[in-house]
């Protein structure tokens, strides 16, 4: 029989293939599920909640392999989610084995308490990658920020030249964001979810009360299943308090659109006219089907796919906290598939900018003759300095604006410019124009962005 | 070997198993761009381009059977789009059999020549589903306001009992909706897209020089190329005039959403305290995992879920009209993702409307008692029209304010206040408050919405 | 006293001053209120419901410059909307001339068909100058495009040159998109609304009733009233039906992102690198707080900026689709600024993109010049045609695409390939690199897109 | 002359007239950038770069009164943005006075400086009147949640009854959403701009420099700039490192959804059939413009308005991020409006919900009678778990599914179910049907929230 392969990556080269995919696939999510479940039994077991015999065969039975995840897909319609359907098929597939265990499954449980944690299991598993390519990419980007410290290049703004960098400060401020994501990611937690029905605790409790153990039940649960799965203990059930997965949401996207600013500006840098770097090169990679001499700058375009569909899935997400009631009818339902997506772009993406980060190569020779073209009009504004204190600020302004008019010729057209006579000489005009000498604090700032680096990276 | 399956619907119950998910799955995006490569074999063959013993072997073995989907999907990362990799292992299979027809395989294309034309199909296809399920939606919904055209409810605003209106005119209004979304939807075209490298044709007219064909190429063989695939002949390339997406989500979203606010009124009037209406039963749907007396409203649960997401995926695929150049980096890689998405949403969404628009059941005795909660304080508006000429406007609904606020008893109150001495008698204050005679236009406004209906059916 | 401004464009210099801003202003949606209370009373006088005579005092009081608009704003946030309010004051307005007319302001009216009715007058002029816009944009991008029908460039795609293409065709496609929105725009509508408070037309009716007014009333009405302020027929009162609104959320986005990518081409066109177009000068246009070189490219930034903030506000209006009951809770009232934001924005891209496209310079020699940069290797795509015969396809491709790896001389390596030898002698190798013969069908197609223009135009 | 007056919150009755509104309009930006512009000057008299006496001069003409706004506003379409005129207006003013101290005036400065700057000031002083608003909402929240720990009522879940919570348990969540956003409130911080034009602060070096100030005066300038404001000091100029932003956007938009869950839940439960909550009572609010019964919750419905129109400006803001270069064309101008409008939403929601909390009414005894609708059917899951041993967990729920089919009488249902006999006797089902003893750790949770919030008040 020919299998239909839903969503395998085809349409989404930034995420096939790496690492995170595999992280947040169905059979990952149903895996979770069943981790979640059978936390829950450990839990129970523990407590005295259930016995401890019946813990291992629902332990035995809850294998991702055993079940038909695409029926279980299709049948999810009947009670909007995965988790009704699939109690049931644990439950049979435990009473295969042991009938007597088979009632002690998913015991107090509601949908919601499986699904949530799986989905923390997940993510807190995607963003462990994620965490790992962030600091891959930081330690690449602080290399070239150190190696580059005194490379000038041409800063731009609204797309022109403005005055001088380094392209080492241009790298330092690709890291800048890239240590703002990792603290941002840091700083995420996990809750497990486990609430029953309507997020009071109640089923546990009462079946914590026929099976005698002690009241003060509720939390204490909690905290035993939390513990199992190595998620943090919820301070009360979250099924309407969607803090964690607006938290989530929101650094998704910004992991994603910092890693986007390093790739578009590596676009901009790989422009055929301006060509001052470009990509590590591999066998296949940045090809046409058509154009023989094509090397495209496939690994920052894969990483700007990202960035510009990442903050619809994060506002979806996001906009789940409007959530009625105990449950939401539909706005619980809303998360799952953005969620997905956040961390399948912003994994894809942090992958590739490491990849990027690690193999950029960088032209000196072009940073300096991009830096050259205006023929000195890129340091017009130090020479607006020098000269505002015997024309004034807004006349010598005006005068240099004249003189840059002409392409490529500024650095002439100031020694030949009568007005200057007297002011400024031909050592003083050299002096001035030489970029190099423009930079300003650019040195000291890279040093800074380097010494947060290391402090992170301890 | 345990298959991985990428999505396969788990997280998304309101399109897995839906008719749609398969016309956009991985596995019918690979067909059609497969298909896309034949029908250029076959417009070059038929032009005399490529000689047309090759078109046989190359349709032969352009059959997705034979590709690693998953693999495809992994190398598609070295070109940033899965065509580039597609065309190698064309070129092989079609080698295998006939070496000299795989020389004519993508005879001048460009890989966004085919993921576009791909893109056109898929869509025209699940549309053409959609369009179908709209109109089963509209059906249903036509012949609840004809058999409730008279049905006396409380019509509602902002939370509150407005003014007594039928579930009939609320059954049209749904019904409109479906109405504009079928109009948008026909509205749509799905253009072939053919344009070589940078959208010139210059590839495909180069080759065409070289077999000897007459010059004005370019257009004639786009025109062939969308005839072999029944889609529509492009005016010009729009490998960056991206309307054509833009289109597809605008209506993408409005579709989800006109079934959505269907869906949101069935979740208002399946409350529990209100209980108007409740969705059609079926074996396992709306029970919960843990509650016996549980029946939840899933059909319109689902719906919501997709109405909440779509307006995410239909931004970014919107936005994708800002690409540079002639192909954008990033801009297209950015749209495929988000396109598939709409189109199983709304694909999803609209057929579970029909299904819950067929099966909806009415309760017009709880439409009554509920309409009837206040007393008559429902129609104090109308009341208001009738002491206004005696009290002033302003002073009569000063009143009947103060006596609406005596829940449920406005009809005692409104009898026994002494302003209303020698204004009102009894027979005339029944009369008043009687909600069925205060419906205004509703059944001119249902016969309206039917001829529209009438009219688009035909 | 001195005055609080709100908003008066100070952070939107991209509408600020534009036409439209005044079309769409607080002031204008104060008046458009005005005149649907004022088109209401008039109706009801034309059918005989109020008295013909209480028309005149009504109309005369409805004068905006009478009322404090920030007084009243403030006062709004007691019913959620400006219109209770408003009408408390008309009515007030009216008595001290008129004690009698006073009764008949706002007969049978509810909030939200004055503020939607409003809101279609002011969306009605806000499309009217953006037609207007678009078609001066689209005569200039004509003009453009018929001039430079001939002119080779290099076509760019994923930020590397491709394969050559004409300056005309890509003026065609801005063109493309323009005419693209125009359509679009020409086919939006804007109903009148009048529904009275739960969409029946009940308290319109009840007072025709008691006023002897003849049955059927409520249509008729809506007709009647539609027609003084020139807005089209409802169908039905549309107070949860909002198509209306989801399409001039549509429209407004797409029209923003059709000039957005002009813009967008602008910005990379005028790079310091590239510099092959140039704006419009204009004094003090461009220029920088600092650097006297600068000529930023301000008309692109102005409808980039423009182009990056619709998406968010399109996204928000077209979810108001969702309403629940007979008038949403929040959901209509989330309608009006973001609704308020998409006419802005698109009236100031497209007062911008007007005047972009009227003055925008082009330099031949300088496209010319960048065409020339790779050293032919451009055009690799053509050669590899002409070499497949003899190389095949795929061996012809490596070799070529190992040729284009020395910077800028491709041509040279060709001539002196060993490979090459009497396959290609120089003569063929000179015409294969000369980038106008390779230009595929550029001029047929600029003449389809001039063609479409002409035909629009007309 | 008739003052148009741009938008003063005609359309925005949330945040109309609420104490965010004039932090951030445009007079409050304004001042904000004067206010940047003298501590510039204030820094750099005090590191003596500019003379001391030209301090005063500039703190005296930088007054908002004194410039035009609606005239600033248009003519910052020629740069872009408005600090290029404003600039020259303000040196103009100096001039006044002072023609020597105009030299001053920006000294070094790039219009991003102060604009950025600017808006870090007017978005803290917008976040520090959230943070009292939400500080105020939670006070009255965590009152709600201590007085009513034991008020039982109907938890609901996909819109239907599903068990027992108590009122103080929802109140709670409200609780703990509103202590979210307060942490995430006061974990943003509000840096100081200063780069110069690229970020090198070149500038600002090359005239200290000229005034002979020691060396390393970069970011020593920064660091005085900043204090003289009450920001933060920045680690490096942030010109196109956007996290700042990303950050308030993140956060606004939390902010926003956090009091708009609570005013969906006050939606639902004030609707007529529910009835268990009412908003505080107020001259004129939630009235009518037509019907005379109507109250409606217009504090929600302002709240929901601002959480259904936050996430699309937070959206564009957040991707503003993908700003290229050392300042993005495009990127950077998109992001005023967006901010502005996040902090307004927010602000206008934050102050509502305070006001909401404050007064609103809750009814026991409809808690009470709503939660007794089923007849006991809402602790069905309770009777299930009592069950189980004896019918086994699944018999037991398809058994107890049939008996609560009967609307309203399911303890009825139960006492005469034959298979129940020998099983439970009447006293014991009576018990079970007890709601208040099926809430599970509902007080608990209540404590857990409140003890959190006591911490959080210290």
């Amino acid at each position: 029989m020919y299998f239909r392969n839903g969503d395998a990556g085809l349409l989404s080269p930034v995420w096939a293939g790496c690492a995170v995919s595999a992280l947040v696939d169905d059979d990952a999510w149903l895996g979770a599920m069943l981790e979640a479940e059978v936390a829950l039994a450990r839990a129970q077991g523990a407590l005295g909640v259930i016995p401890a015999s019946a813990v291992g065969p629902i332990a035995d039975a809850a294998d991702p392999r055993r079940l038909d995840l695409a029926a279980l897909a299709r049948e999810a319609r009947g009670a909007a989610n995965p988790v009704v359907v699939l109690v049931q098929l644990l439950t049979s597939l435990v009473a295969k084995e042991n009938s007597g265990a088979a009632e002690f499954v998913h015991r107090g449980g509601t949908s919601q308490d499986i699904l949530d944690t799986a989905a923390m299991l997940v993510a807190n598993r995607a963003f462990g990658r994620i965490r790992e390519d962030l600091s891959r990419t930081a330690g690449s980007l602080a290399a070239l920020a150190d190696h580059h410290r005194h490379t000038p290049m041409a800063g731009r703004t609204l797309t022109q030249h403005a005055v001088p960098i380094t392209f080492g400060l241009k790298a330092a401020g690709w890291l800048s964001l890239v240590l703002d994501a990792l603290d941002r990611v840091r700083r995420l937690d996990f809750p497990a979810q486990l609430g029953g029905a309507a997020g009071t605790l109640a089923s546990y409790v009462e079946y914590a009360r026929l099976a005698d153990v002690a009241p003060g039940h509720g939390p204490a649960l909690a905290a035993r299943f939390a513990a199992e799965l190595g998620l943090r203990e919820p301070l009360v059930p979250w099924h309407t308090i969607r803090t964690p997965l607006a938290d989530i949401a929101a650094v998704s996207a910004f992991v994603t659109a910092a890693v986007g600013k390093f790739a578009l500006d590596v676009q901009v840098m790989s422009r055929t006219e301006i060509a001052e770097v470009a990509e590590p090169g591999a066998d296949g990679r940045g090809v046409s089907s058509a154009m023989p001499q094509k090397r495209n700058p496939v690994l920052a375009t894969l990483i700007m796919a990202a960035a510009r569909q990442a903050p619809g899935s994060a506002m979806v997400l996001g906009q789940c906290v409007l959530a009625e009631d105990e449950r939401s009818a539909g706005g619980w339902h809303a998360e799952w598939q953005p969620l997905r997506e956040c961390l399948r772009l912003a994994g894809g993406a942090v992958e590739t900018a490491a990849e990027l980060a690690d193999g950029l190569r960088v032209f000196p020779d072009r940073l300096r003759s991009n830096l050259e073209l205006s023929g000195g009009a890129i340091v017009s504004e130090r020479v607006n300095a020098a000269l505002a204190p015997a024309l004034g600020k807004v006349a010598a302004k005006k005068l240099l604006g004249r003189l840059a008019c002409d392409d490529g010729k500024f650095g002439e057209a100031l020694l030949s410019a009568p007005e200057l006579a007297g002011i400024l000489d031909e050592e003083a005009v050299r002096d001035l124009l030489d970029p190099s000498r423009y930079l300003g604090s650019s040195a000291a700032l890279v040093d800074r962005v380097l010494a947060r680096h290391r402090e992170l990276s301890r």
